[in-house]
C-alpha cells in the first residue's frame, strides 16, 4: 500500500479531530511506533514492586527481551543480566549466593559481586586468570513508592527517572497500594491504547462496578474536539506523554458521554441512569506517559490517583501492573485506604481467572481489568498475524490513540531490537525454573508398541 | 529434481492405469494441486449443518483460512467476516446483537447489518462520519438439504452452487441425517485422496463393520483399467469429478477385489470370506468432486447415498463433515431411516476418540471414518514435513487419485493464498473463543525462587 | 564478530592450558563442530539396548534426523526406514508382519523384506508391476555386550565399528548391565560437553552420592597442564578420542582438585572433607571418544567401567544411554553386580523426575545423572537462541572441552544436514504414536457461543 505523504505539522493543525483521525489513519505519521514490537529502549521501566523482594533474596524478569536478575543487598536492589558469562546458566534457575554482596552460578562456581557486575572468584578454579576480566551486564535500579524501576539501553549516566515516570507519581500526600502484576498476552502497544482508550468503555457496561455497585457508566465518552487534549512535550527531562481533560474546564470543552443509542428500532440504554436526566460526566484526568505508564486523577474515587503500566516483556507478552494510591493526612487514613483495596478495590479492579465462571467481562466473578487483558488478547492476534496495523479502519473517540501514537515515535529514546552485538535482547520466551523433563525410551518386549505380527 | 515435460493430452492416452501412473508420477502434471495448499478459490464450500443454527442465532468457522461469522436472521443465514472493522475484535469471541439483522462489536459497539455488511452504527459514537464509509466483507450463503454452503472468492454473481456440489445430492426422494462435523489434522488434499482411496480398505480390514457386523470386505479393490473411470468436466456448470465404478456394467470392466494375498509362504484371508468361493463385487459408484466433496452410491447399504467434505479450514486442518441420506416414500420410512443412524450407522461411521481403547482401527470402540483421521494424521507429517509430494511412489490402485489431481488442477477456479490486498485469508491458526490466561507474576519474600544463600 | 586467524598447529604449542583456552576461545578452530547441530554423519551410533526387542519385535527410533525401524528377525537385528514408500506412513504408528523377514504397512498393505529393504508384496495389489522397482533404505547394524549400534551415512562397506565406540567397550572380563536410555532436550554437543566437563562437579556437590553415601567430592577438578590430556587421533581405524588423566601417572602432573574456596570472607568448605588435610585425589581415565561416547575408568567404584553416550536425535533433542560394566570373575560376581546396579548404583544415577522433591541436583529424590539433564536444559537455551557459541567466555578447566571440540571439527566424517535428495533426515519432530485428536465442531442450538441478542 502506498501511503499518503504527510506533513506532520500541517496534519496536527486540522482543527476536527474525526477529520484529524482519517488523515492519521491514512499517513500513519508514527513509523518508529510502529517498529517498536519490543519496546522502546533507553527509558526506565517498572520492574516489580519493592514488597516483592526483601533483603538478601533474588528474581528474575524479562523486560524488553532482556533477562535481567535482581537481588537485594544492604538495602538496596541491584540489578544484572540473569546468564553467566561462562556458558550461559540462569541464575535465577538455581539461586545461589554466599555473601552479601555476591551471585554465584550454580553449574561451575562462577562468582560476581552484583554492585557492578565483576567477576569476583571461580570457586571450582580459584584465583584464575579470567578473574578481572569478565563481568555480568548491569542495570541502574531506582526505587520509590514501592516500586522498583530499572533503566535498559546504553545512556550513561541514565536520563533521570523522573522523566520516564507518571508525573502525579511524586505528589505529596500519596499513599500507595500494589494491587497486582500479571503476565499478559498482547504486546505492550495495544495494551497502553486499550487502558487508554476512550470508547472501550462501552465493554465494561456490565461489569461487577455497574451491576453490583450500581455506577452509572456512559456507553461511550469522548473528546469532543482536540482543546480536550494536553500534549506533554517540553523540551526537557519532564515525562512526555497525552492527557485527556474529563468535565467541565476553562476555556476546554466537557467531554461528550453518550447514555442511550438506537439499533434499527431498539433504544440501548446505560444502566443505572435515566438518559432523559443523565448524570453530569466525571471531571477527571487520563493521561498516557513514555515509555508506557497511565495515571487517572482520580480513579476508582475522588482524591485517588490509579497508576498502571504496560511493560513490554516481549514481542506478544507485556507485564501490566496497577498500583493505587490516595491522598491520606493521617495513619487512621493509609490504614482505612489499605483495608479497602483488600476489600473492596483489589477485586473489583483484578480477579484470578480461574474463577470467572460469567460470560467473559460481564458480572461479579470478572475484574474490571481483566476484560481489559481479554480485549488485549483478542487485538493481539489481528495486529500480530492479520496486518491490523495497517488494516484498521479509526474514529473520532481514536484521536488521543493516534496522538499517543505520534508523540511516542517523536520521543521514544530507542527502539529495542533483538541480536547484534551491543544489543542483550536475543532471546526467545524461556522461564528458567521449567527444564524440560526426560522422556523414559527403553522399551519392555513384549509390550504394544513392538508387536509382534499382524492379525487378519 | 528436473521433471520431465510430459504432454497432458498424451499423457491421458496411455491405456494401462498402472503404466499411467508411473509416467504421472514423473510428471506431475498437475501443480496448480500441488500449490493450493490452502485450498481452491471461487468455490462453495459446505460450513455446518443447518440444525446447528436457529433463528437469531450467530456462529463462527474458519474456512480456507477466512474466518466467517453467520447469522440466521428471518429464516435466512447471513455471512460477514469474523472480526470488526475498527480494531480487529472478533465478533465470535463475545457474541452481541440488538436486533434482527444486525450484529454488533462487544469492544467498542460498532454494529452492522448483517445482510449487506454495512457498519449501520457505532454505540460509543452514534451518528459518527465513519458510518456509510466501513463495510464487513460478505459472503453469499445457501441452504439445502440440511446444509449450510457459503461461497469464498471474487466472481460476483457467484457460479451455481450446483456446480460444487456431488450431483446425486439433488436427488430426488433423499432424505438426510448429519452423522458428524470435525476439526481435523491433515491437509484437505490428503483428506481427498484418502477418502476416496481404492487400497486404503486394507486398513479397515478389522474395522467394527467387519468383526462386530461380519460383512466380508476385501483386502483391496482397484479398477482394472480407464474404462471403469468416468470423469465429469463438461464444459458447462456442471460438478467437475472423478467417479470410480465399481460392479458390473454394459462397456466396463468389472473391479478387481483381492481378497487373499501370500507372504513369505503365510496366506492372507480376508476375514468373513471364503477366498475359493468369494463373495461378488459391491456394485456402486464412488465420485469425488470440485472443490472437496465425495459421493458413494450405495453405501453403507443398497438405497442409501453417502456424502462426505473435506472442506480446507488452514494449511494442516480440515473439516470433516458427513451426512448420510436415503431413499423414503414414507414417513415411517423417514422416522426408520433416523432411527437407524441414531443406534447404528451413526456409531458405526464415527465414535469420540476418548474412548478408544483397541489397537488403531481395530474392533468395536472405533468408528470406521475415525481411522481414517488416523491415516490422515500420518500422512499429513511426511507431505507437510518430508517433501512426499515430490517423494511418494504411486502404483496402478492409485490411478484414480492422480485422475482426480489432474481434475481438480484443471478446474479450480482460483488458489487461495495468503497475505495481499485483495485476500482476506491472512491469519495463523486462532480460536477466539480462547483467550490465553493471565500469569501471575507477584512474589511472596521468602518463596523458593528467591533463595537467600547457598548451602554447602 | 571478526576471528582471529590462528594456525592450528601454533595453537596446540601453546604451553599454558589456561592461555590455549583463551587463544582458542576467540580462534575457534573448530568450524565443522559449530556446523554439526544435527550430529556428524557416516558414523556408528549406539540406537537401543539388546534386551528391548525381542525376536519377531520391531521397534522405531530417530537417531541424527533419521527415522528408523527395526526388526529382529532370526535373531538378527535389521534396520529400515520408518516411512512406507508409497504415502509416507510410519510402520511404527501401527507394526505389522506377516512373516518372519518382512514388515508390512498397515495403510495400504506395503510389504518389504527387511533384510535388503526390497519391496515384496502389495497385499492391496498383488503381483504390482511395482514390486522390485521400489525398496526402503537399510542401514547396518551390529550388536555387542547389550547395545545395538546402527551405521548412517554413505560410505559402504561401513568402517569398522570399534573405529566408533569407546575402546575399553572390548575390555575382557567386562559385564555390562544397561541403566538408562532417555530422550533429553539438549543438543547433543551441550551434552557431550556436559558429560566431560571438569568443573561441573561443583553442581553435584549436594547431590546423593555426598550426602547420604557420605562420598568426599572435591568442588572442582582440574588438569593442572596439557601434560595430563592425551588426544588419541592416530591415523588408522582407531577410536578418536580425548582423555582425561586424572592422579598420578608417571611423566604426569597429578589433577588438581579444590577443596574449599571463600567469598568476600565466607569459606566453602567440600561435604565429607576436612580442607587441613584433604583426601588424596582419585585416579581415574575420563575419555570422550567420537561420535558422542563417553568412558570412565573407574566410576563409580574401582573396577568399574562406566559408558555414557550422547546421540543426536534432532537439533534439539539428544538420547542419553548408560550402561555401567564390571569386571567380574566368576558367575556370583556378575550376580552380585547385577543386584548393586539394581539396589543401588542405578538409582544413584537416574530417577525419574516425576519425584524429584528437592531443590534442583540437591538430596536423594535426584539422580546424579538427572542434574546434568538439567543443566544441559539450561545451557540449550542460551547457545541455541542467545548465540552463546559465540558469547562463551571458557576458562582453564574448560581445555578437554575446546581439545575435543577440535579433535571433531577435523574427525568427523562427515555433518548430517537437512534436506538435500541424498539426504534422508528432513523431518521435524514427529512422534507417529501419538496422532492428534479430532475435535468437535457440532454446535447446539441455544448453546453460548451463539448467543441470541446482547443484554444491556
Amino acid at each position: 500500500m502506498v501511503r499518503e505523504r504527510v506533513d506532520e505539522t500541517e496534519l496536527l493543525q486540522i482543527e476536527d479531530a474525526g477529520e484529524a483521525v482519517e488523515r492519521v489513519e491514512h499517513a500513519k505519521p508514527y513509523h518508529r511506533y510502529l517498529e517498536a514490537e519490543l519496546g522502546p529502549r533507553n527509558h526506565w521501566f517498572p520492574a516489580f514492586f519493592s514488597q516483592e523482594l526483601a533483603e538478601g533474596e533474588m528474581m528474575n524478569q524479562m523486560l524488553i527481551g532482556e533477562r535481567l536478575y535482581f537481588k537485594r543487598a544492604g538495602g538496596k536492589v541491584y540489578a544484572v543480566e540473569d546468564r553467566c558469562v561462562h556458558r550461559g546458566a540462569a541464575f535465577s534457575s538455581k539461586p545461589e549466593c554466599y555473601s552479601t554482596n555476591t551471585i554465584t552460578c550454580w553449574l561451575h562456581g562462577f562468582t560476581y559481586d552484583v554492585r557492578d557486575g565483576s567477576l569476583m572468584e571461580i570457586i571450582t578454579e580459584p584465583g584464575s586468570r579470567a578473574i578481572g576480566k569478565m563481568s555480568l551486564r548491569t542495570y541502574p535500579v531506582e526505587e520509590h513508592n514501592g516500586v522498583v524501576f530499572v533503566f535498559i539501553g546504553d545512556l550513561d549516566p541514565p536520563p533521570p527517572l523522573a522523566s520516564d515516570v507518571q508525573p502525579r507519581f511524586w505528589n505529596a500526600g500519596l499513599k500507595f497500594r500494589p494491587l497486582h502484576r500479571h503476565l499478559i498476552r498482547a504486546n505492550w502497544r495495544l495494551s497502553c491504547e486499550n487502558g487508554y482508550d476512550a470508547a472501550h468503555i462501552y465493554a465494561h457496561r456490565n461489569s461487577a462496578i455497574v451491576t453490583d455497585v450500581g455506577v452509572p457508566m456512559p456507553l461511550g465518552t469522548y473528546a469532543p474536539d482536540k482543546s480536550s487534549v494536553l500534549v506533554h512535550e517540553n523540551e526537557d527531562d519532564s515525562p512526555k506523554g497525552v492527557v485527556k481533560i474529563m468535565g467541565d474546564r476553562p476555556g476546554m470543552k466537557t467531554d461528550v458521554n453518550v447514555w442511550e443509542a438506537e439499533i434499527e428500532g431498539n433504544r440501548i440504554v446505560a444502566q443505572n441512569v435515566d438518559p432523559a436526566n443523565p448524570p453530569p460526566g466525571v471531571d477527571l484526568d487520563v493521561g498516557l506517559f513514555l515509555p508506557c505508564g497511565l495515571e487517572v486523577d482520580w480513579f476508582p474515587q475522588p482524591g485517588m490517583i490509579h497508576f498502571e503500566w504496560y511493560v513490554p516483556v516481549d514481542e506478544e507478552h507485556h507485564m501490566y501492573m496497577i498500583i493505587q494510591s490516595r491522598y491520606c493526612e493521617t495513619e487512621e487514613d493509609e490504614r482505612k485506604f489499605h483495608e479497602d483495596c483488600e476489600n473492596f478495590l483489589g477485586p473489583l479492579v483484578w480477579k484470578e481467572p480461574a474463577g470467572q465462571t460469567d460470560y467473559p467481562g460481564d458480572g461479579s466473578t470478572w475484574g474490571f481489568n481483566n476484560f481489559d487483558q481479554f480485549g488485549r488478547a483478542q487485538m493481539e492476534h489481528v495486529y500480530a498475524k492479520e496486518d491490523f496495523w495497517n488494516r484498521e479502519r479509526l474514529t473520532k473517540p481514536d484521536y488521543i490513540i493516534v496522538r499517543w501514537r505520534m508523540l511516542a515515535h517523536q520521543h521514544m529514546r530507542g527502539i529495542q531490537k533483538r541480536g547484534g552485538p551491543g544489543n542483550w535482547a536475543n532471546t526467545g520466551p524461556w522461564d528458567p525454573a521449567k527444564a524440560p523433563e526426560p522422556v523414559n525410551l527403553m522399551r519392555t518386549p513384549g509390550s504394544g508398541n513392538g508387536y509382534k505380527s499382524a492379525h487378519i
